[in-house]
């Protein structure tokens, strides 16, 4: 059989177009809108997804109210992902079920427990977007009065996920025995405490809850950074990322397998899927008509306050048919966001408002307008060529882009063999490809553990 | 029409006797069976139950896993309350969905968040049980040395609920405006910031979702120490209670009903819950009967470890067939359940054995074994005479627990017209008779905070 490519369904409430809840058959409620959700996920699982993938951020995009009020993408009104999740998991069967969730702003006790509990809701669907938070005005939610640098996040990051690894790890996968005639519920031999402590946290555990179907849910990462790289090459199983060219995306490619491998695992292990946001038409023509229609919804105000954010930086001094400055700093949010958005205006000779509008349109990820043939031929191209092993697909609005990308550009990936037509697994990890992980943290049974506390007491008090 | 009371489906996994996982009929891994937990909702939807209520515990119930091995009930095995509960608003479609989490672990905009967004998708029906955490395992999972005491824990949570209902009002209801047209996505006049600063939480606000179909989500305390009476009269809406005797619980009632009083509220802003742990028969013979096949099922470990756990105090060491000793000090756990253990040990002469087998069934609360006219007499008494606004019903083992409840007690209260035959409202505080919140927290607009902000960094550059 045809190696085939993974397919996730990327599901900004309204779409990815920074306009698309003006667009006629736009929900404009999307965001709260739990019918719509379930909807468009059980047409990605009747189109057989992988997954489906939500996006977060605790607290709004951007600090200027007044521009925000012409978004409804920059999570001003939006469900909070988990529990979003718990629900789609109870209204869908097979597809996988993605959300994103910060390693700087929770603890790893808690979401340890929730995406253990979402995977054991959905029978093994879960899966995990670790980021470290691009958006600094989370700080301020949460008693900070700045929002960690970047290499601190990436330090925190890396402890939180070992933390969560040794939690998930806590019962071995038969401990629960539920003997009814003995009274034995689970056997307590079967069980261990973490009874970490390091830098950022100090947990003692066990995890409450089973090693859950899965064992870990899927951990998905997209960050860009160096230190992004270096997390997901020794330990993401899913990297989404922005790539606009064939030669970035191999380039990204092959560095993360490259990565992979030195940290012994296989390249396998890891599923490059870049990001693409399709506008298909039946001819090329209607295909550009329907992107036009969006761009046309968009007003300046919103391109530049998405630059400006993008940037980090603000630009509505300058003139808006002019260039970017060439002396933009890195700042402490997504670093590699930044540089691919200043590559591509050099590239193509943009001025701040052709770059917003683009960046309002894909949202910096990779934009392919044409027909079911012309698209699939770009994804063949990279699928076959060490550009993504499959891509999340980001639809422009919602849900008639998602319909038109099932509707037409699924077929033509069917056609040539590219894309499954039926699930054979149950899991996300079956859908995948992605091994189950065993067991593997060594911690100390809780019995002794428990009992070496005990002890350790009555010593003191003798 | 008569006054009608209220009635919470209170789900234990397995069900509220220590060994309901050992009963024939009980889903022994019910703590993980999606299945089963949607069907125990349907079933008390299709009674008309006001709400299900999930309790918690971010951390086993315990320390000595020997002892644990024998337990369903004690946090080992159980979903995230968050995520399940998630996911049952996507199964029911009118019945109340309240959850409890601790102030003393979490951060108020991540709950703030996720009850607004399970009030979204549910359609109004979320309550939050905010409690301080009685087990104090916890603190090992949480970075702590040891669990803060009961006064600091309830200064947090003060804070913490004062932080979470003014992000509740972040918005005003009509700030989503979604004009097409023009492009407003919301009316930047009407969304507001927090900009907390206290004792624990510095909190920028807004919440990052629109004003919820309930405003807030309804606020369910359980807490019977003072400070949580306290807590109860300024904030709550819904009390759970443990009340032993008609006589404790008229004087807890009086006692909380005046507080709202005294806090400028009405008593009727209040409803009153005690727990019930009804094992109902046809006759009484077949109601004793089927409680002793549940506390046959109790080993004596079990009755004693559930006990130690409840003082606070190690018990093991002493004669199980002799008394309590009377100089147990008081701990920093759950003050209020300790001294009603206590006075049931010392009203009734219980032995330690005795008492451990009576809490380890109805878990001290109030146990009523007997036929649906004995059940609803006693219920009835409560009700209407100040003892009760209704109950929260604790089954012993489930499905069975709940059906017999549902198929004997609710007839027989029904034919008295002391509950409700159909739903007449949509949301929880309709069920409940509870006022929707106006907004009335007095934030400064976030438009004009972002300006100001602005202004500042303009100055100070200058």
């Amino acid at each position: 059989m045809t190696k085939q490519m993974a397919l996730g369904a990327f599901l900004y409430p309204t779409g990815h177009h920074a306009a698309a809840w003006r667009h006629p058959e736009a929900q404009a409620d999307a965001g709260i809108n739990f019918k719509h959700y379930a909807e468009v996920a059980q047409a990605a699982e009747a189109a057989k997804f992988d997954m489906l993938f939500l996006a977060d951020s605790a607290g709004a995009r951007g600090e200027d109210w007044g521009a925000l009020a012409r978004f409804s993408t920059h999570y001003v009104a939006q469900f909070e992902p988990l529990t979003l999740l718990g629900a789609l998991a109870a209204v869908t069967e097979r597809i996988g079920l993605v959300a994103t969730a910060s390693t700087t702003y929770n603890e790893p006790y808690t979401l340890a427990r929730k995406f253990a509990s979402i995977d054991h809701i959905s029978g093994g669907r879960a899966g995990w977007n670790l980021v470290t938070s691009g958006n600094e005005g989370e700080a301020y939610n949460f008693g900070r009065d700045r929002h960690p640098p970047h290499d601190e996040r990436y330090r925190r990051a890396t402890e939180f996920l070992a933390v969560t690894e040794g939690l998930w790890d806590s019962w071995e996968d038969d401990a629960f025995v539920r003997d009814k005639d003995s009274g034995v519920f689970f056997d307590p031999d079967k069980v261990y405490s973490l009874d970490h402590r390091g830098e950022y946290f100090g947990v003692r555990g066990p995890l409450n809850i089973p090693r859950s179907p899965q064992g870990w849910p899927v951990l998905v990462q997209a960050g860009s950074s160096e230190a992004g790289k270096a997390l997901a090459g020794a330990s993401a199983e899913v990297v989404f990322t922005a790539q606009q060219t064939l030669a970035d995306a191999q380039a990204f490619y092959r560095d993360v397998k490259a990565r992979a491998v030195a940290a012994g695992r296989s390249p396998d292990d890891v599923k490059i899927m870049p990001g693409i946001f399709p506008v298909v038409g039946r001819t090329e023509a209607e295909a550009q008509a329907k992107f036009e229609e969006l761009q046309n919804l968009i007003h300046p105000d919103v391109a530049l306050s998405i630059l400006e954010h993008r940037l980090g930086i603000p630009l509505r001094h300058l003139p808006l048919d002019g260039p970017l400055p060439t002396d933009i700093p890195v700042t402490n949010a997504a670093q590699s966001r930044q540089v691919l958005l200043l590559e591509l205006a050099q590239r193509e000779g943009l001025s701040i408002l052709q770059l917003g509008l683009r960046v309002a349109g894909a949202r910096g990820h990779w934009q392919v307008i044409g027909t079911p043939e012309q698209i699939v031929d770009k994804m063949e191209e990279r699928f076959l060529n060490e550009g993504a092993d499959g891509f999340n697909v980001m639809p422009p609005y919602l849900p008639g882009g998602l319909t038109d990308f099932i509707e037409l550009v699924l077929p033509e990936l069917r056609r040539r063999g590219l894309f499954r037509t039926e699930y054979e697994g149950r899991t996300l990890r079956e859908h995948l490809g992605l091994k189950r992980p065993a067991r593997h943290h060594k911690h100390t049974k809780a019995i002794d553990a428990a009992a070496e506390h005990t002890a350790a007491k009555t010593s003191a008090a003798a």
